[in-house]
């Protein structure tokens, strides 16, 4: 069965809400993960791909890209041969904060046995 | 090449993480999609499939079954043969309304063009 083709009518108001055009960019659980790891102080491939969740290498190159793209991450490369890059959030990403605090806050309410996780 | 499969430490931290725990329920575009609409006063099949974002059929049913498993939304039938449903926000499905507070805060301030949409 051919995929779904969204209405044409999709763009032009998917353009205009907030929340919808928000959640183009950072509506998957790999980047908020991703953004969260940062928000705690964690800067490289290596460091994230050590979190708990075991995010998958190909996800977190194709999310790290994605959201440099979107101006919510800067990399600066910090070693050469083989280059290495860090990654730090931007202003624009560092706003996210508040969007990942709403989250927690739901999280220790409603899921029973969770907590907020410090940097490990 | 086979899907790399998830460490076995990440069940154990992936239940305590506050965030990773909300995201494994809500962390997707559709499901916030959804209770945006509930929050708005849609309440039908019907009436949330006529938003702009033109939400796949089998999508939706997908997600309004694991929002009522996860004890985000309610349903009731309101009509027989055939059996519609009219779906409610929980107390704690209601709770997530903080949280796409956040998410339209930010995209207002970060994604040109962008507005808080109203119940149309």
């Amino acid at each position: 069965m051919p995929r779904r083709t969204t209405r044409n009518s999709a763009d032009r108001v998917r353009s205009s809400c907030a929340i919808a055009r928000t959640l183009d960019v950072v509506g998957d659980k790999w980047s908020l993960l991703v953004i969260r790891d940062l928000l705690h102080g964690k800067s490289t491939y290596g460091e994230i791909l050590q979190s708990p969740e075991g995010i998958p290498t190909n996800i977190l190159a194709d999310r790290l890209k994605r959201l440099e793209e979107a101006g919510i991450i800067a990399s600066e490369a910090y070693q050469e041969r083989p280059v290495r890059y860090a990654y730090t959030l931007t202003p624009k990403g560092r706003d996210l904060g508040e969007v990942l605090g709403a989250i927690v806050r739901w999280g220790k309410k409603h899921i029973p046995g969770t907590r907020t996780l410090t940097r490990s």
